[in-house]
């Protein structure tokens, strides 16, 4: 089959990366659907498609990403349909077709129209497209799924996987970028800074109705839910907070020396976590396990008038529980840059609710990021 | 002279706390204009005024303090006018007079009917009371100046050290608070969070134009202009985002150890520090010789599109200078809770410059912060 051929070739380059490479660069590449993670020198990804393609081999590659208009005119803004991820050059000098846009929603739209001829599909979670069973059903030619950041949720892994394609991301590109944006806003909705910002450009003054609510992190339990590359760089940052108590739950340990440097405590029981934080960072995947993990039940576990932080993925918590919770004081606020629907529809329930610092999803695509991402060649 | 004997009891009771009291909690207060900084135990400050005035000598004390209206029902909100700092019952139950106003502006304020028979003056930097050269030339029974937090600038220190009056304040009371709030400041500039947030709350979903001006604070050079307790406490904080560099100024090295336990870096000639800097935090006293310090000459110095945090004092910065550099692009933001006039009027230009992410004077006094503080009794 062409889609084992195809992922075949990519643990080929794994293990040539490894026998003849000694500079590891950050980690490249996760293969998702088949349940390992690895990496990849990012000298590695040319050697994928290292050949020209023999005649009639030329391969259809598709790139969904966001258009960033005028902004597309500094050449670091790699992660757009305008600049494609800085690929182009070289994918088309290598003989392939390389077919990039941000039209994907709707059975009418550019993307549709690829699907069933095309052989590479690349993706980011910023603008993601939307690998349904039946898209991928109708892609039969479809080989390798590869996602330009972290967390493929966006493609329908058992239905990927019964199809053989490859699903791969770059696991470790943001794992910084995401981790302050997260102190951020934990900061942010602790010390309820956006009331005093918005006091200040509607002309007004009043000290009293923002320090009435605005606490410092210090002397706070704070929890990450999931302590992988993400979380654990997340304790690293609290680690100087002098926090009460630095809380993790993740299915397994990060380990003594992890635990002695950043502070941070297991704690495996979720329930008996979510108890004790004031503020909780959501930094797990989303799969059919924990998708709406985070419902009304479990949410009326938390103490009451925490804050919560999420920068995983929106669908982890249940959108409208969020803001019940936001609009009873159970939750004192909520803040986090993914959305169960993006772009997020104009009429979502996180817009307008009360205490949101909600932004756009892209805290892992800062210049810096995609910069610092592998991938963007 | 009454403000030389009420100094020394100041001074006295230092000395009695040194002595008797092992148990040092945070300092207290530092006397400014004698240029010393020490510290009272919080125990201490009922011995200073230890015991009931004898006839006639019942001191006249004035709080000057913001308004808290609806808030002030939070008990924990002890530093407006309502609450008057918690002391109200202590000062009245040992006999003397305790007035609280937050009218302090103009000939006709409350304030200005106290000023010529007060006997202690007590402020806070979060709703200044301005003691002029003149004002205090008609406090003719001040002995003793407090101010209920760091920073004593509102108060013309040569005139009141002219007088004879004790001008003190509670040195460390809010260092962390501070520092936290700082990062955070740092964090939203770099990071371009406002416009994200605008974003979703006006309906729109509009990555590129966030993420186009979007960096992280990793591998950046973060300078603090001063390494006192704040300027300290923000350097450990920055520590874990593996900047390029952490450089500081200040007039005497924070020592080895600190040095090294922050990797920070002295650099002794500011203009060749700022030329290094993506981003630069205030954290000096204002004084005569620090006013207006980082003027349009100094501010060319920086970075093409720096930051510029400034949670000190709003008067360090030329206010015209700022906003001119924001509109320019010399700075890429600004941002801070202090300003050169407070309350700021409506119409002070930055409220509405450019990349702005100002709020009302607030880091010190969080609700933690006030707890923490050991003059709220």
């Amino acid at each position: 089959m062409a889609a084992k051929r195809t992922s075949s070739m990519l643990f080929r380059a794994v293990q040539q990366s490894r026998a003849t490479d000694s500079q590891f660069l950050r980690g490249v590449s996760g293969v998702v659907s088949q349940q390992q993670t690895t990496t990849v020198n990012r000298s590695q990804l040319p050697r994928f498609y290292s050949s020209k393609p023999e005649a009639g081999k030329s391969l259809k590659i598709v790139g969904v990403l966001y258009k960033a208009k005028q902004y597309a005119e500094n050449p670091k803004f790699l992660g757009c349909a305008e600049n494609a991820l800085g690929l182009r050059e070289w994918l088309e000098g290598l003989g392939h077709q390389y077919i990039v846009t941000d039209d994907k929603e709707g059975p009418n739209c550019e993307l549709e129209k690829h699907i069933p001829d095309m052989d590479i599909l690349i993706t980011t979670p910023f603008h993601p497209a939307y690998m349904t069973p039946e898209r991928i059903k109708k892609a039969k030619n479809l080989k390798l799924a590869l996602t330009a950041g972290v967390g493929s949720d966006h493609i329908n892994l058992p239905a990927a996987s019964d199809a053989g394609i490859t699903v791969a991301e770059i696991s470790g590109s943001n794992t910084s970028s995401v981790a302050e944006d997260e102190l951020l806003r934990i900061l942010l909705l602790l010390r309820n800074y956006l009331p005093g910002w918005k006091q200040i450009t509607a002309g007004g003054w009043d000290v009293a109705a923002v320090a009435s609510k605005s606490y410092d992190l210090r002397d706070k339990v704070v929890a990450t839910i999931g302590a992988g590359r993400i979380g654990y760089e997340l304790l690293k940052r609290l680690k100087p907070f002098d926090c009460k108590q630095l809380l993790y739950w993740d299915r397994q340990s990060i380990g003594k020396a992890k635990e002695e440097e950043t502070g941070a405590t297991r704690e495996p029981d979720l329930e008996t976590l979510l108890a004790k934080c004031d503020v909780v960072s959501l930094n797990i995947p989303l799969t059919e396990k924990t998708k709406n993990m985070f419902n009304k039940e479990l949410i009326s576990k938390f103490k009451r008038g925490a804050y919560l932080v999420n920068n995983a993925r929106g669908a982890l918590v249940d959108a409208e529980a969020v803001k019940e919770a936001c609009e009873s004081g159970q939750l004192g606020g909520y803040s986090g840059d993914v959305w169960n629907q993006q772009p997020a529809p104009a009429d979502h329930p996180w817009r307008h609710m009360p205490n949101h610092a909600m932004t756009p999803h892209l805290s892992g695509t800062t210049l810096d990021g995609q910069a610092g991402n592998p991938f963007f060649c």
